[in-house]
């Protein structure tokens, strides 16, 4: 999928809300756990309720390896069920990887070909001979971490250097390695202050938001200085619609936290002359 | 395992050896592939026929994602495979992740709990809020990247901040966060000249060097910079080690050439007075 493409999924949809399968064992309604694979399961029915309101789905690695192949054999049939069933929709693995120039591309194997995710998140440490083999997979992304939601992005994020910020210098130098139709950025909800410049470092790169929702980030404060005139985010949210409730009617619960974060979405696609 | 275990280890085996089991499956002798689990088979002939001059080995997660959930089996029985036939050996988990805290700690679960490694790679971009839950389990070890040995270390770990490097920064914030028991720092073998620098700012915390053997490292150089009171370095040889011959003899191949690095460490001990 390319830019374009995605952008044409964000005007069907009138959406640009990303749904993030950070599935927790211990956090999904108990009656499920009798299920051979609770996790998968669960992400089934989530994903059924709310694929009308969204345009991608997020599964966090860390949440299937902590069961280890089993957990795997639950990401891989999560992401073979959204392929199967809604062809249309962009499938991140945020897997935060980066490593060596051979290792990272037994890393964009395992995330492209064995997994079939269309994008994978990645780590700028390293640079750019940790990123570049994830861009070698042609119609798929990467989508480097630049400026995270967490408290700890002030340690090294914001030291400067020439005058500027290391997630600055991160989009900078990146910026040269891959266009628009392979990169995206993320960008913390809980920066609003600072989407505003990374926009004019990459006006035309996507920028993956988390952190609206359980981390407290803006929906408002984020569209306001991050679209762009194809619209340019896909904003996440994890906790804040998975866990509505740990009943029966956990999916519809889901699917109604989605649509009203999509109703609100359409509202700032309409105002911002998008739809 | 503590720092005083890991430096006995060394005392006994005569040895600061780490072997990488970047184990790939285009690279190991083609009469593998007609077992049920070709990497499996294949990593227990090496640990066989090397772990008499290694204290450490460390599987880069990435070979085995490649191959989705039969890789992670091929992992779990790996590291099952070592803890219950050589308990002294030193596990690392080579996995370069972090993540926004919560997720940290589900992969500190997978590393620690599900796979048992005694230590796992962390990347440092997030902060410390991403590393934080690797140390909440007693006796496991973050080993943080802080200076990498591939070419791109050179985009961001050199950017200058108050005169100081991003790795220096890395080092000096994350000393704050554990002690030597808990933490050790990579450092590439291809940086010899920064690793007395790096002594200084952290003398008594152990550093994990790749680097030496297929990536051009230098062990005598990273040994007259690095070593301290207590050793203080674990250098590993990965594809140098396991990919000696691709014929029947492939074990007994790695085995020599471990054998052969282990002698020259042996030397550099006794010159140092550490054994």
């Amino acid at each position: 999928m390319d830019k374009a493409a995605l952008f044409q999924q964000i005007k069907i949809k009138k959406s640009f809300l990303c749904v993030g399968l950070d599935t927790d064992i211990q956090k999904i309604p108990t009656f499920l756990l009798k299920e051979s694979d609770p996790v998968y399961t669960f992400n089934k029915a989530i994903i059924d309720a709310t694929v009308d309101f969204t345009v991608a789905y997020k599964p966090n690695t860390a949440f299937y390896e902590e069961y280890g192949a089993k957990g795997w054999i639950s990401l891989e049939k999560t992401i073979d069920y959204i392929r199967s069933n809604y062809p249309e929709i962009f499938i991140i693995a945020d897997a935060k990887r980066g490593d060596i120039g051979n290792t990272s591309a037994k890393y964009a194997s395992a995330f492209f070909d064995e997994l079939g995710a269309d994008a994978v998140t990645v780590a700028p440490y390293m640079g750019h001979d940790s990123v570049l083999p994830f861009l070698n997979h042609k119609d798929k992304w990467v989508i480097l971490l630049a400026l995270t939601s967490n408290a700890g992005s002030a340690d090294f994020q914001y030291l400067t250097s020439d005058n500027k910020k290391l997630f600055e210098k991160v989009l900078e130098t990146a910026k040269s390695w891959a266009d628009p139709d392979q990169l995206m950025f993320v960008v913390g909800a809980t920066h609003p202050e600072e989407i505003a410049l990374i926009r004019k470092i990459v006006p035309d790169y996507f920028l993956l938001v988390p952190g609206v929702g359980a981390q407290g980030g803006d929906l408002q404060a984020v569209a306001e200085f991050g679209l762009n005139n194809e619209c340019g985010l896909l904003v996440n949210s994890s906790r804040g619609i998975i866990y509505r409730s740990d009943k029966e009617d956990f999916a519809i619960q889901a699917g109604i936290e989605a649509q009203k974060i999509q109703q609100e979405m359409e509202t700032i696609l309409i105002q911002k002359g998008l739809v």
